[in-house]
């Protein structure tokens, strides 16, 4: 069955940023503060050290009670029984994802306009990551889009969605109170020196009222 | 219902050795001589434009009835309903590969010693790629073994296996009489200005008696 997300502070992982010396410390601190979702994001490794690494976290995050959602790689997601699978718009189409995945895993797309959030939802997307919000060096290619942008997309769809992109202890005041779902984060979290307080924080400052 | 393969002449595909401009070309022009098994192997693109790749490549080598097989991406050989996937020992385990892919689709290991051999057929292996025979300018990693290592995993294992790894019109008749099942060729077909030719020479070589 497919797990049912609290999607309020949305790790992504990234191993050029870290703080820690493995993946699973920087997973593992960050759920101590609050994450309730892990993504977890590898574009330079072999196959099998991914799926090495994604066995490793999936014990983590299933201790904590959290999915574990895989980027891109949707055979990485099938052969650890991850909770999903995160596809953005140069990954394999959500709509072929579905089929080779099932309908009880989660699928999530990033989607940076009205019209592409459209086609996730209409292509069996769970939810959605919504940005880049800000400019940031853990994606460097990522165009930065309006928070106009997000409120559009919140209108037009009615699935989950998270904001991706530069979402910090200074930024994410600007993306309280505009209808999304939590907040992504990759360095914010994985490169501070106390990760879980870090998380903490964030969570707190984007929940308070 | 898994395919029944030729496995004389099998292509592997490399991008970065082609006489032509598109892997397509080079595929249909090698099918055109004789090839029996395509590989279509990709290490740096976006799985969105694999995926593309594959779905022109497959048309491609169903209008000859032969076998595609995907390198290392299972789940690109899912999403384009591939015959098959070859997985190294950096890749997914093969047993791990049998479990997502199912029974009917072929699953080729590349193995380099009886141990890894024989460790393939307990995983579900269908054929091995076995090599690399010679030094090679397409896989610079790759560690050369002898004929004598290509022999005695013959004698430990039934299934079909390819020999790969600086296989050309030169070196193809070390490989004759040893009991494998086909060369498995890279720059030998595609970096040659006539691929049509070239793959037609190397299997005339290769079956002569």
């Amino acid at each position: 069955m497919k797990k049912k997300v609290d999607y309020t502070l949305y790790l992504c992982t990234d191993r050029s940023f870290m703080s820690t010396n493995t993946i699973e410390e920087s997973v593992e601190l960050a759920l101590e503060g609050g994450c309730t979702v892990v993504q977890l994001r590898e574009k330079d490794c072999s196959s099998k050290d991914f799926y090495d690494l994604a066995i490793r976290v999936k014990t983590i995050t299933h201790r904590y009670d959290v999915p574990l959602i895989i980027n891109d790689r949707v055979d990485i997601a099938l052969a650890v029984n991850a909770d999903g699978v995160h596809v953005g718009q140069s990954d394999l189409p959500a709509s072929v994802v579905r089929k080779i995945i099932g309908d009880d895993k989660i699928i999530g797309v990033s989607a940076s306009t009205k019209a592409l959030a459209l086609q996730a939802v209409a292509d069996g997307a769970d939810y959605l990551g919504v940005g880049a919000m800000y400019s940031t060096n853990t994606k460097t290619d990522a165009g930065v889009i309006t928070i106009d942008t997000v409120k559009e997309i919140r209108k037009a769809v009615d699935i989950p969605m998270v904001v991706i992109g530069g979402i910090n202890k200074n930024t994410v005041s600007n993306v309280k109170g505009i209808g999304v779902d939590g907040i992504c984060v990759i360095s914010a979290i994985v490169a501070q020196q106390n990760i879980t307080q870090a998380a903490k924080d964030l969570k707190e400052l984007f929940m308070k009222p």
